[in-house]
Protein backbone atom coordinates (compact mmCIF):
# COMPACT_ATOMS: atom_id res chain seq x y z
CA UNK A 1 0.00 0.00 0.00
CA UNK A 2 1.54 3.36 -1.09
CA UNK A 3 -0.14 6.60 -0.48
CA UNK A 4 -1.83 7.74 -3.70
CA UNK A 5 -0.51 11.33 -4.79
CA UNK A 6 -3.66 13.90 -4.67
CA UNK A 7 -3.71 15.90 -8.36
CA UNK A 8 -6.44 19.00 -8.84
CA UNK A 9 -4.93 20.39 -11.73
CA UNK A 10 -5.60 19.13 -15.33
CA UNK A 11 -2.16 20.39 -16.71
CA UNK A 12 0.17 18.71 -14.06
CA UNK A 13 -2.44 15.53 -14.13
CA UNK A 14 -1.50 15.48 -18.27
CA UNK A 15 2.52 16.31 -17.94
CA UNK A 16 2.70 13.12 -14.87
CA UNK A 17 0.67 10.81 -17.45
CA UNK A 18 2.60 11.83 -20.49
CA UNK A 19 6.06 11.57 -18.59
CA UNK A 20 4.92 8.39 -17.19
CA UNK A 21 3.98 6.93 -20.74
CA UNK A 22 6.87 8.27 -22.26
CA UNK A 23 9.02 5.74 -19.93
CA UNK A 24 6.98 3.02 -21.15
CA UNK A 25 4.59 2.56 -18.18
CA UNK A 26 0.94 1.56 -19.03
CA UNK A 27 -1.46 3.94 -17.71
CA UNK A 28 -4.84 2.25 -16.45
CA UNK A 29 -7.74 5.61 -15.71
CA UNK A 30 -10.49 4.24 -13.51
CA UNK A 31 -13.24 7.45 -13.87
CA UNK A 32 -15.89 7.78 -10.59
CA UNK A 33 -17.98 10.89 -8.82
CA UNK A 34 -16.35 9.08 -5.12
CA UNK A 35 -18.42 7.85 -3.02
CA UNK A 36 -16.83 4.78 -3.78
CA UNK A 37 -17.73 0.71 -3.08
CA UNK A 38 -16.68 -2.31 -4.18
CA UNK A 39 -17.51 -1.78 -7.15
CA UNK A 40 -15.21 0.98 -7.94
CA UNK A 41 -12.47 -1.13 -6.58
CA UNK A 42 -13.24 -3.85 -8.22
CA UNK A 43 -12.54 -1.73 -11.24
CA UNK A 44 -9.27 -0.37 -9.58
CA UNK A 45 -7.81 -3.74 -9.31
CA UNK A 46 -8.39 -4.73 -12.79
CA UNK A 47 -6.43 -1.65 -13.89
CA UNK A 48 -4.11 -2.52 -11.69
CA UNK A 49 -3.62 -6.09 -12.90
CA UNK A 50 -3.46 -5.44 -16.26
CA UNK A 51 -1.78 -1.99 -15.83
CA UNK A 52 1.70 -0.29 -14.26
CA UNK A 53 0.09 2.77 -12.74
CA UNK A 54 -3.42 3.57 -12.27
CA UNK A 55 -5.27 7.20 -11.62
CA UNK A 56 -8.87 7.39 -10.14
CA UNK A 57 -10.64 10.52 -10.87
CA UNK A 58 -13.30 11.99 -8.05
CA UNK A 59 -15.76 14.07 -9.63
CA UNK A 60 -18.92 14.69 -9.39
CA UNK A 61 -19.76 15.82 -12.96
CA UNK A 62 -22.51 18.63 -12.74
CA UNK A 63 -23.05 18.75 -16.34
CA UNK A 64 -24.66 14.74 -16.41
CA UNK A 65 -27.11 15.63 -14.24
CA UNK A 66 -30.87 17.04 -14.85
CA UNK A 67 -31.86 20.27 -13.41
CA UNK A 68 -34.11 18.28 -11.02
CA UNK A 69 -31.79 15.27 -10.23
CA UNK A 70 -29.78 14.75 -7.06
CA UNK A 71 -25.94 16.75 -8.01
CA UNK A 72 -26.59 18.59 -4.43
CA UNK A 73 -27.51 15.71 -2.19
CA UNK A 74 -25.01 13.16 -4.31
CA UNK A 75 -22.97 11.37 -1.58
CA UNK A 76 -19.38 12.84 -1.50
CA UNK A 77 -16.66 11.62 1.20
CA UNK A 78 -13.50 12.52 -0.14
CA UNK A 79 -11.07 11.07 2.36
CA UNK A 80 -12.93 7.68 2.99
CA UNK A 81 -12.45 7.39 -0.79
CA UNK A 82 -8.62 8.18 -0.19
CA UNK A 83 -8.00 5.97 2.05
CA UNK A 84 -10.25 3.28 0.09
CA UNK A 85 -7.83 4.00 -2.98
CA UNK A 86 -4.96 3.65 -1.15
CA UNK A 87 -5.91 0.44 -0.18
CA UNK A 88 -6.02 -0.79 -3.56
CA UNK A 89 -2.82 0.90 -5.07
CA UNK A 90 -3.92 3.49 -6.88
CA UNK A 91 -1.13 5.92 -8.07
CA UNK A 92 -2.79 9.38 -8.20
CA UNK A 93 -5.89 10.53 -7.68
CA UNK A 94 -7.35 13.06 -10.11
CA UNK A 95 -9.77 15.24 -7.83
CA UNK A 96 -10.18 18.68 -9.75
CA UNK A 97 -13.05 21.17 -8.54
CA UNK A 98 -15.74 21.96 -10.93
CA UNK A 99 -13.97 25.45 -12.23
CA UNK A 100 -11.01 23.04 -13.10
CA UNK A 101 -13.03 21.00 -15.60
CA UNK A 102 -15.25 23.59 -16.09
CA UNK A 103 -13.93 26.95 -16.19
CA UNK A 104 -16.45 30.11 -16.50
CA UNK A 105 -17.57 30.85 -20.45
CA UNK A 106 -16.73 27.21 -21.31
CA UNK A 107 -19.28 26.31 -24.14
CA UNK A 108 -17.79 23.09 -25.82
CA UNK A 109 -19.47 19.80 -25.43
CA UNK A 110 -19.78 16.55 -26.84
CA UNK A 111 -23.10 15.46 -28.57
CA UNK A 112 -23.77 11.58 -29.73
CA UNK A 113 -26.68 10.19 -30.89
CA UNK A 114 -27.51 6.16 -31.34
CA UNK A 115 -26.37 4.52 -28.54
CA UNK A 116 -27.17 7.88 -26.43
CA UNK A 117 -30.74 8.38 -28.01
CA UNK A 118 -33.17 5.70 -25.91
CA UNK A 119 -33.61 4.80 -22.17
CA UNK A 120 -31.46 6.77 -20.42
CA UNK A 121 -31.06 9.52 -23.21
CA UNK A 122 -34.91 9.75 -23.16
CA UNK A 123 -35.30 9.93 -19.61
CA UNK A 124 -32.22 11.91 -18.52
CA UNK A 125 -31.88 14.62 -21.53
CA UNK A 126 -28.66 15.78 -21.57
CA UNK A 127 -27.58 13.10 -19.43
CA UNK A 128 -25.13 11.25 -22.19
CA UNK A 129 -23.86 14.56 -23.74
CA UNK A 130 -22.24 14.99 -20.03
CA UNK A 131 -20.77 11.78 -19.70
CA UNK A 132 -19.20 12.32 -22.92
CA UNK A 133 -18.12 15.67 -22.64
CA UNK A 134 -16.74 14.46 -18.91
CA UNK A 135 -14.64 11.38 -20.05
CA UNK A 136 -13.32 13.08 -22.86
CA UNK A 137 -12.18 16.07 -20.54
CA UNK A 138 -10.86 13.41 -18.33
CA UNK A 139 -9.08 11.42 -20.69
CA UNK A 140 -7.52 14.83 -21.72
CA UNK A 141 -6.28 15.29 -18.49
CA UNK A 142 -5.17 11.58 -17.69
CA UNK A 143 -4.20 10.33 -21.00
CA UNK A 144 -4.37 6.92 -20.34
CA UNK A 145 -4.31 3.20 -22.41
CA UNK A 146 -7.19 1.98 -21.23
CA UNK A 147 -10.12 3.24 -18.91
CA UNK A 148 -12.05 1.17 -16.45
CA UNK A 149 -16.15 1.13 -16.82
CA UNK A 150 -18.50 -1.04 -14.88
CA UNK A 151 -21.12 -2.82 -16.78
CA UNK A 152 -24.67 -1.90 -14.38
CA UNK A 153 -24.18 1.55 -16.23
CA UNK A 154 -24.50 -0.57 -19.60
CA UNK A 155 -25.61 2.23 -21.95
CA UNK A 156 -22.98 4.86 -20.53
CA UNK A 157 -19.89 2.22 -21.66
CA UNK A 158 -21.35 2.33 -25.21
CA UNK A 159 -22.17 5.87 -25.12
CA UNK A 160 -18.45 6.34 -24.75
CA UNK A 161 -17.14 3.39 -26.69
CA UNK A 162 -19.43 5.10 -29.50
CA UNK A 163 -17.25 8.53 -28.69
CA UNK A 164 -13.94 6.99 -28.65
CA UNK A 165 -14.75 5.04 -31.93
CA UNK A 166 -16.07 8.05 -33.76
CA UNK A 167 -13.65 10.50 -32.37
CA UNK A 168 -10.19 7.91 -32.87
CA UNK A 169 -8.95 8.19 -29.36
CA UNK A 170 -6.24 6.42 -27.80
CA UNK A 171 -7.93 4.59 -25.45
CA UNK A 172 -9.00 1.12 -24.66
CA UNK A 173 -12.30 1.37 -23.09
CA UNK A 174 -12.67 -1.85 -20.17
CA UNK A 175 -16.26 -3.42 -19.36
CA UNK A 176 -16.26 -4.94 -16.21
CA UNK A 177 -18.78 -6.81 -14.44
CA UNK A 178 -21.05 -5.82 -12.44
CA UNK A 179 -20.49 -6.26 -8.45
CA UNK A 180 -23.47 -7.15 -5.70
CA UNK A 181 -23.61 -7.18 -2.58
CA UNK A 182 -24.65 -10.19 -0.94
CA UNK A 183 -28.34 -9.95 -1.79
CA UNK A 184 -28.25 -9.63 -5.60
CA UNK A 185 -28.47 -5.78 -5.10
CA UNK A 186 -26.13 -3.97 -7.56
CA UNK A 187 -23.70 -1.62 -5.74
CA UNK A 188 -24.22 1.97 -6.17
CA UNK A 189 -23.50 5.38 -4.48
CA UNK A 190 -27.14 6.05 -4.49
CA UNK A 191 -28.39 2.99 -2.73
CA UNK A 192 -27.19 5.34 0.79
CA UNK A 193 -30.69 6.76 -0.45
CA UNK A 194 -32.01 3.81 0.51
CA UNK A 195 -34.34 3.90 3.71
CA UNK A 196 -34.34 0.63 5.73
CA UNK A 197 -37.57 -0.66 4.27
CA UNK A 198 -36.23 0.19 0.62
CA UNK A 199 -32.94 -1.40 1.29
CA UNK A 200 -35.15 -5.12 1.92
CA UNK A 201 -37.21 -4.77 -1.42
CA UNK A 202 -34.68 -3.55 -3.73
CA UNK A 203 -32.97 -7.23 -3.92
CA UNK A 204 -35.68 -7.66 -6.05
CA UNK A 205 -34.43 -5.75 -9.34
CA UNK A 206 -31.81 -8.44 -9.87
CA UNK A 207 -33.87 -11.90 -8.42
CA UNK A 208 -36.72 -10.50 -10.87
CA UNK A 209 -33.35 -10.42 -13.40
CA UNK A 210 -32.33 -13.72 -12.76
CA UNK A 211 -35.64 -15.43 -13.22
CA UNK A 212 -35.95 -13.41 -16.59
CA UNK A 213 -32.88 -15.05 -17.60
CA UNK A 214 -34.33 -18.40 -16.21
CA UNK A 215 -37.57 -17.87 -18.89
CA UNK A 216 -35.33 -16.63 -21.43
CA UNK A 217 -33.63 -19.67 -21.72
CA UNK A 218 -36.74 -21.74 -21.18
CA UNK A 219 -38.22 -20.03 -24.14
CA UNK A 220 -40.65 -17.71 -23.13
CA UNK A 221 -42.25 -15.41 -25.26
CA UNK A 222 -40.47 -11.98 -24.61
CA UNK A 223 -43.55 -10.25 -23.34
CA UNK A 224 -44.43 -13.17 -21.13
CA UNK A 225 -40.40 -12.89 -19.94
CA UNK A 226 -40.85 -8.40 -19.21
CA UNK A 227 -44.60 -9.10 -18.44
CA UNK A 228 -43.55 -11.63 -15.17
CA UNK A 229 -40.31 -9.76 -14.04
CA UNK A 230 -42.51 -6.44 -13.79
CA UNK A 231 -45.69 -8.38 -11.83
CA UNK A 232 -42.48 -9.19 -10.03
CA UNK A 233 -41.77 -5.44 -9.08
CA UNK A 234 -45.08 -3.68 -8.65
CA UNK A 235 -46.01 -6.71 -6.14
CA UNK A 236 -42.92 -4.71 -3.95
CA UNK A 237 -44.36 -1.54 -5.25
CA UNK A 238 -41.29 -0.84 -7.14
CA UNK A 239 -41.93 1.69 -9.87
CA UNK A 240 -40.78 1.12 -13.67
CA UNK A 241 -39.17 3.65 -15.78
CA UNK A 242 -37.94 1.19 -18.24
CA UNK A 243 -37.77 -3.34 -18.44
CA UNK A 244 -36.87 -4.02 -21.65
CA UNK A 245 -34.95 -6.75 -23.50
CA UNK A 246 -32.56 -5.37 -26.45
CA UNK A 247 -30.12 -6.04 -28.60
CA UNK A 248 -26.52 -5.29 -26.40
CA UNK A 249 -25.58 -2.97 -28.99
CA UNK A 250 -27.76 -1.29 -30.88
CA UNK A 251 -30.13 -1.19 -27.92
CA UNK A 252 -32.94 -2.03 -30.17
CA UNK A 253 -35.72 -4.06 -28.75
CA UNK A 254 -35.79 -7.81 -29.27
CA UNK A 255 -39.20 -9.26 -30.48
CA UNK A 256 -38.49 -12.99 -30.54
CA UNK A 257 -35.83 -15.03 -28.14
CA UNK A 258 -33.29 -16.12 -30.60
CA UNK A 259 -30.26 -17.80 -29.99
CA UNK A 260 -27.97 -15.81 -31.66
CA UNK A 261 -28.91 -12.48 -30.55
CA UNK A 262 -27.01 -10.67 -27.82
CA UNK A 263 -29.23 -9.80 -25.64
CA UNK A 264 -29.18 -7.73 -22.27
CA UNK A 265 -32.30 -7.20 -19.83
CA UNK A 266 -31.90 -2.96 -18.98
CA UNK A 267 -34.26 -2.18 -16.27
CA UNK A 268 -34.36 1.51 -14.53
CA UNK A 269 -36.98 1.84 -11.76
CA UNK A 270 -37.66 3.77 -8.81
CA UNK A 271 -37.48 2.25 -5.14
CA UNK A 272 -39.58 4.59 -3.14
CA UNK A 273 -37.93 8.01 -4.42
CA UNK A 274 -34.47 6.51 -5.25
CA UNK A 275 -33.97 5.96 -8.76
CA UNK A 276 -31.76 2.73 -9.71
CA UNK A 277 -30.63 0.77 -12.54
CA UNK A 278 -29.73 -2.76 -13.29
CA UNK A 279 -28.92 -5.18 -16.06
CA UNK A 280 -28.59 -9.19 -17.00
CA UNK A 281 -26.44 -10.61 -19.83
CA UNK A 282 -29.04 -12.79 -21.81
CA UNK A 283 -26.79 -15.98 -22.68
CA UNK A 284 -26.93 -17.46 -25.93
CA UNK A 285 -29.44 -20.35 -25.47
CA UNK A 286 -27.08 -22.73 -27.43
CA UNK A 287 -24.06 -22.22 -24.44
CA UNK A 288 -24.42 -24.56 -21.70
CA UNK A 289 -25.05 -21.76 -19.36
CA UNK A 290 -28.60 -21.86 -20.49
CA UNK B 1 10.00 21.78 -54.60
CA UNK B 2 9.31 17.80 -53.43
CA UNK B 3 6.62 15.76 -54.55
CA UNK B 4 3.80 15.45 -51.64
CA UNK B 5 2.87 12.57 -50.80
CA UNK B 6 -0.68 11.77 -50.48
CA UNK B 7 -2.41 10.15 -47.90
CA UNK B 8 -6.19 8.78 -47.77
CA UNK B 9 -6.09 7.00 -44.25
CA UNK B 10 -6.52 8.67 -40.74
CA UNK B 11 -4.49 6.10 -39.21
CA UNK B 12 -1.61 5.83 -41.74
CA UNK B 13 -1.63 9.77 -41.48
CA UNK B 14 -1.44 9.97 -37.61
CA UNK B 15 1.22 7.29 -37.39
CA UNK B 16 3.40 9.61 -40.18
CA UNK B 17 2.61 12.74 -37.83
CA UNK B 18 3.18 10.96 -34.66
CA UNK B 19 6.18 9.38 -35.91
CA UNK B 20 7.76 13.13 -37.36
CA UNK B 21 6.82 14.52 -34.06
CA UNK B 22 8.62 11.15 -32.35
CA UNK B 23 12.09 12.78 -34.18
CA UNK B 24 11.80 16.34 -32.68
CA UNK B 25 10.02 18.18 -36.38
CA UNK B 26 7.48 20.26 -35.38
CA UNK B 27 4.32 19.93 -37.43
CA UNK B 28 2.32 22.48 -39.20
CA UNK B 29 -1.15 21.62 -40.57
CA UNK B 30 -3.33 23.46 -42.80
CA UNK B 31 -6.75 22.17 -43.14
CA UNK B 32 -8.88 23.15 -46.57
CA UNK B 33 -11.90 22.16 -48.69
CA UNK B 34 -9.50 22.47 -51.90
CA UNK B 35 -10.23 24.67 -54.90
CA UNK B 36 -7.14 26.80 -53.42
CA UNK B 37 -6.46 30.16 -54.02
CA UNK B 38 -3.55 32.14 -52.97
CA UNK B 39 -5.39 32.55 -49.76
CA UNK B 40 -4.33 28.95 -49.25
CA UNK B 41 -1.30 29.18 -50.33
CA UNK B 42 -0.39 31.94 -47.45
CA UNK B 43 -1.50 29.58 -45.36
CA UNK B 44 0.96 27.13 -46.09
CA UNK B 45 3.48 29.46 -46.85
CA UNK B 46 3.18 30.91 -43.18
CA UNK B 47 3.37 27.02 -42.04
CA UNK B 48 6.20 26.05 -43.99
CA UNK B 49 8.33 29.00 -42.46
CA UNK B 50 7.31 28.31 -38.73
CA UNK B 51 7.79 24.46 -38.99
CA UNK B 52 9.98 21.32 -40.50
CA UNK B 53 6.89 19.85 -42.45
CA UNK B 54 3.79 20.77 -43.43
CA UNK B 55 0.78 18.46 -43.79
CA UNK B 56 -2.46 20.06 -46.19
CA UNK B 57 -5.67 18.60 -46.01
CA UNK B 58 -8.29 18.49 -48.64
CA UNK B 59 -11.41 17.40 -47.78
CA UNK B 60 -15.12 19.21 -48.73
CA UNK B 61 -16.94 18.59 -45.66
CA UNK B 62 -20.20 17.47 -45.66
CA UNK B 63 -21.22 18.10 -41.93
CA UNK B 64 -20.80 21.83 -41.98
CA UNK B 65 -22.71 22.54 -45.38
CA UNK B 66 -26.88 23.18 -44.83
CA UNK B 67 -29.43 20.82 -46.63
CA UNK B 68 -29.68 24.14 -49.61
CA UNK B 69 -26.62 24.94 -49.46
CA UNK B 70 -23.61 24.39 -52.02
CA UNK B 71 -21.99 21.11 -51.25
CA UNK B 72 -22.48 19.62 -54.88
CA UNK B 73 -21.13 22.29 -56.41
CA UNK B 74 -18.72 23.10 -54.48
CA UNK B 75 -15.60 23.54 -56.77
CA UNK B 76 -13.40 20.49 -56.65
CA UNK B 77 -10.16 19.90 -58.43
CA UNK B 78 -7.39 17.25 -56.96
CA UNK B 79 -4.61 17.85 -59.36
CA UNK B 80 -4.70 21.46 -59.41
CA UNK B 81 -4.15 21.44 -55.85
CA UNK B 82 -1.73 18.93 -55.47
CA UNK B 83 0.17 20.59 -58.16
CA UNK B 84 -0.04 24.52 -56.20
CA UNK B 85 0.93 22.69 -52.68
CA UNK B 86 3.69 20.79 -54.68
CA UNK B 87 4.94 24.42 -56.02
CA UNK B 88 4.62 25.61 -52.19
CA UNK B 89 6.74 22.75 -50.47
CA UNK B 90 3.62 20.71 -48.71
CA UNK B 91 5.30 17.51 -47.50
CA UNK B 92 1.82 15.54 -47.19
CA UNK B 93 -1.99 16.11 -48.59
CA UNK B 94 -4.29 13.91 -46.50
CA UNK B 95 -7.60 13.49 -49.01
CA UNK B 96 -9.56 11.22 -47.37
CA UNK B 97 -13.19 10.30 -48.51
CA UNK B 98 -16.13 10.83 -47.10
CA UNK B 99 -16.52 7.46 -45.23
CA UNK B 100 -13.65 7.57 -43.81
CA UNK B 101 -14.15 10.76 -41.89
CA UNK B 102 -17.29 9.83 -41.61
CA UNK B 103 -17.89 6.15 -41.28
CA UNK B 104 -21.33 4.45 -41.61
CA UNK B 105 -23.57 4.43 -37.86
CA UNK B 106 -20.78 7.49 -37.07
CA UNK B 107 -23.30 9.96 -34.51
CA UNK B 108 -20.33 11.68 -32.28
CA UNK B 109 -20.54 15.35 -32.77
CA UNK B 110 -19.15 18.60 -31.08
CA UNK B 111 -21.24 21.59 -30.05
CA UNK B 112 -20.16 25.16 -29.03
CA UNK B 113 -22.03 27.31 -27.97
CA UNK B 114 -20.54 31.24 -27.16
CA UNK B 115 -19.52 32.38 -30.24
CA UNK B 116 -20.81 29.82 -32.53
CA UNK B 117 -24.14 30.91 -31.83
CA UNK B 118 -24.47 34.48 -33.71
CA UNK B 119 -24.47 35.31 -37.14
CA UNK B 120 -23.29 32.65 -39.32
CA UNK B 121 -24.25 30.25 -36.35
CA UNK B 122 -27.96 31.66 -36.51
CA UNK B 123 -27.65 31.35 -40.58
CA UNK B 124 -26.27 28.45 -41.04
CA UNK B 125 -27.68 26.05 -38.48
CA UNK B 126 -25.30 23.29 -37.88
CA UNK B 127 -22.54 25.04 -39.65
CA UNK B 128 -19.82 25.49 -37.03
CA UNK B 129 -21.04 22.24 -35.03
CA UNK B 130 -19.51 20.76 -38.45
CA UNK B 131 -16.63 22.58 -38.38
CA UNK B 132 -15.87 22.01 -34.69
CA UNK B 133 -16.36 18.09 -35.97
CA UNK B 134 -14.43 17.90 -38.87
CA UNK B 135 -11.39 20.07 -37.09
CA UNK B 136 -11.46 18.03 -34.31
CA UNK B 137 -11.08 14.81 -36.45
CA UNK B 138 -8.78 16.44 -38.96
CA UNK B 139 -6.47 17.06 -35.65
CA UNK B 140 -6.72 13.57 -34.76
CA UNK B 141 -5.58 12.12 -37.52
CA UNK B 142 -2.61 14.98 -38.12
CA UNK B 143 -1.92 16.13 -34.75
CA UNK B 144 0.28 18.82 -35.21
CA UNK B 145 2.06 21.50 -33.46
CA UNK B 146 -0.12 24.19 -35.09
CA UNK B 147 -2.91 24.70 -37.13
CA UNK B 148 -3.77 27.60 -39.54
CA UNK B 149 -6.95 29.23 -40.67
CA UNK B 150 -7.65 32.94 -42.40
CA UNK B 151 -8.52 35.73 -41.30
CA UNK B 152 -11.57 36.09 -43.57
CA UNK B 153 -13.29 33.61 -41.78
CA UNK B 154 -13.10 35.41 -38.14
CA UNK B 155 -16.04 33.67 -36.78
CA UNK B 156 -14.48 30.03 -38.02
CA UNK B 157 -11.31 30.93 -35.84
CA UNK B 158 -12.83 31.95 -32.69
CA UNK B 159 -15.06 28.79 -32.49
CA UNK B 160 -11.64 26.44 -33.45
CA UNK B 161 -10.05 28.78 -30.75
CA UNK B 162 -12.78 27.88 -28.65
CA UNK B 163 -12.99 24.05 -28.90
CA UNK B 164 -9.30 23.59 -28.41
CA UNK B 165 -9.15 26.19 -25.53
CA UNK B 166 -12.30 24.04 -23.33
CA UNK B 167 -11.16 20.97 -24.97
CA UNK B 168 -7.49 21.58 -23.77
CA UNK B 169 -6.45 20.37 -27.18
CA UNK B 170 -2.34 20.80 -27.60
CA UNK B 171 -2.17 22.50 -30.73
CA UNK B 172 -1.62 26.25 -31.27
CA UNK B 173 -4.31 28.21 -33.74
CA UNK B 174 -2.55 30.45 -35.99
CA UNK B 175 -4.89 33.35 -37.47
CA UNK B 176 -3.56 34.04 -40.88
CA UNK B 177 -4.26 37.72 -42.49
CA UNK B 178 -6.79 37.46 -45.31
CA UNK B 179 -5.26 37.50 -49.07
CA UNK B 180 -7.24 39.97 -51.59
CA UNK B 181 -6.90 40.23 -55.41
CA UNK B 182 -5.83 43.64 -56.33
CA UNK B 183 -8.78 45.13 -56.52
CA UNK B 184 -9.92 44.46 -52.65
CA UNK B 185 -12.17 41.23 -53.10
CA UNK B 186 -11.38 38.57 -50.56
CA UNK B 187 -10.14 35.37 -52.17
CA UNK B 188 -12.76 32.84 -51.63
CA UNK B 189 -13.26 29.26 -53.77
CA UNK B 190 -16.81 30.69 -53.48
CA UNK B 191 -15.56 33.63 -56.21
CA UNK B 192 -16.00 31.72 -59.10
CA UNK B 193 -19.30 30.77 -58.88
CA UNK B 194 -19.52 34.92 -59.69
CA UNK B 195 -20.55 36.15 -63.02
CA UNK B 196 -18.63 38.68 -64.93
CA UNK B 197 -20.60 41.16 -63.69
CA UNK B 198 -21.18 40.38 -59.88
CA UNK B 199 -17.38 39.68 -59.97
CA UNK B 200 -16.83 43.67 -61.22
CA UNK B 201 -19.74 44.96 -58.33
CA UNK B 202 -17.80 42.55 -55.75
CA UNK B 203 -14.89 45.05 -54.52
CA UNK B 204 -17.51 47.25 -53.37
CA UNK B 205 -17.34 44.85 -50.46
CA UNK B 206 -14.07 45.83 -49.17
CA UNK B 207 -14.07 48.92 -50.34
CA UNK B 208 -16.88 49.53 -48.23
CA UNK B 209 -15.73 48.27 -45.06
CA UNK B 210 -12.47 50.58 -46.05
CA UNK B 211 -14.40 53.30 -45.96
CA UNK B 212 -16.12 52.70 -42.97
CA UNK B 213 -12.89 52.12 -40.65
CA UNK B 214 -11.87 55.71 -42.01
CA UNK B 215 -14.99 56.57 -40.37
CA UNK B 216 -14.46 54.66 -37.31
CA UNK B 217 -11.37 56.38 -37.05
CA UNK B 218 -13.03 59.90 -37.49
CA UNK B 219 -14.75 58.78 -34.39
CA UNK B 220 -18.45 58.78 -36.34
CA UNK B 221 -21.41 56.78 -34.94
CA UNK B 222 -21.78 53.35 -35.13
CA UNK B 223 -25.15 53.60 -36.61
CA UNK B 224 -23.75 55.53 -39.29
CA UNK B 225 -20.38 54.12 -40.12
CA UNK B 226 -23.13 50.78 -40.26
CA UNK B 227 -25.26 52.86 -42.38
CA UNK B 228 -23.12 54.44 -44.94
CA UNK B 229 -21.51 50.91 -45.31
CA UNK B 230 -25.06 49.14 -45.88
CA UNK B 231 -26.34 52.07 -48.63
CA UNK B 232 -22.75 51.83 -50.39
CA UNK B 233 -23.38 48.30 -50.84
CA UNK B 234 -27.11 48.53 -51.27
CA UNK B 235 -26.23 51.06 -54.77
CA UNK B 236 -24.24 47.73 -56.07
CA UNK B 237 -27.24 45.91 -55.88
CA UNK B 238 -25.54 43.70 -52.72
CA UNK B 239 -27.63 42.10 -50.34
CA UNK B 240 -27.08 42.13 -46.70
CA UNK B 241 -27.16 39.26 -43.85
CA UNK B 242 -25.56 40.86 -41.47
CA UNK B 243 -23.12 44.33 -41.10
CA UNK B 244 -22.26 44.68 -37.91
CA UNK B 245 -19.49 46.40 -35.89
CA UNK B 246 -18.60 43.91 -32.98
CA UNK B 247 -15.98 42.78 -30.14
CA UNK B 248 -13.58 40.72 -31.89
CA UNK B 249 -13.66 37.83 -29.22
CA UNK B 250 -17.30 37.96 -28.11
CA UNK B 251 -18.84 39.55 -31.05
CA UNK B 252 -21.22 41.13 -29.16
CA UNK B 253 -22.36 44.56 -30.78
CA UNK B 254 -20.45 47.91 -29.93
CA UNK B 255 -22.66 50.58 -29.34
CA UNK B 256 -20.16 53.23 -29.16
CA UNK B 257 -16.86 53.76 -30.81
CA UNK B 258 -14.48 53.54 -27.95
CA UNK B 259 -10.35 53.81 -28.38
CA UNK B 260 -10.03 50.82 -26.38
CA UNK B 261 -12.37 48.24 -27.85
CA UNK B 262 -11.02 45.79 -29.72
CA UNK B 263 -13.69 46.09 -32.60
CA UNK B 264 -13.93 44.20 -36.10
CA UNK B 265 -16.85 45.09 -38.44
CA UNK B 266 -17.90 41.41 -39.79
CA UNK B 267 -19.92 41.21 -42.80
CA UNK B 268 -22.14 38.18 -44.70
CA UNK B 269 -23.28 39.23 -48.44
CA UNK B 270 -25.04 37.90 -51.54
CA UNK B 271 -23.87 39.47 -54.77
CA UNK B 272 -26.23 37.60 -57.21
CA UNK B 273 -26.67 34.18 -55.83
CA UNK B 274 -23.63 34.18 -54.35
CA UNK B 275 -23.11 34.43 -50.64
CA UNK B 276 -19.83 35.46 -49.69
CA UNK B 277 -18.31 36.94 -45.95
CA UNK B 278 -15.57 39.27 -45.20
CA UNK B 279 -14.50 41.56 -42.28
CA UNK B 280 -11.99 44.49 -41.21
CA UNK B 281 -10.14 44.88 -37.99
CA UNK B 282 -10.89 48.32 -36.81
CA UNK B 283 -7.72 49.72 -35.12
CA UNK B 284 -7.79 50.96 -31.74
CA UNK B 285 -7.97 55.25 -32.09
CA UNK B 286 -5.15 55.41 -29.94
CA UNK B 287 -3.11 53.60 -32.20
CA UNK B 288 -1.35 55.78 -35.32
CA UNK B 289 -3.20 53.63 -37.71
CA UNK B 290 -6.25 55.71 -37.33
Amino acid sequence: MATPLVIRDRNVMRKLILTNRTMGRRIGFVPTMGSLHAGHTSLVDQAVAECDDVVTSIFVNPSQFGPQEDFEQYPRDFDADFNLLAQHDVRWIFAPDVHEMYPPGDSTRIEISGPAEPYEGTLRPGHFSGVATIVFRLLQAAPSHAVYFGAKDWQQVLVVRKMVHDLKLDVEVVTCPTVRDTDGLALSSRNTYLSKSERKRAPTIYAALEQAEQNWCQGLAIDTIEQKLKDMLSAKEIQIDYADIVHTESLKKISEVSPNTPAIFLIACRVGSTRLIDNILLPSQALSSC
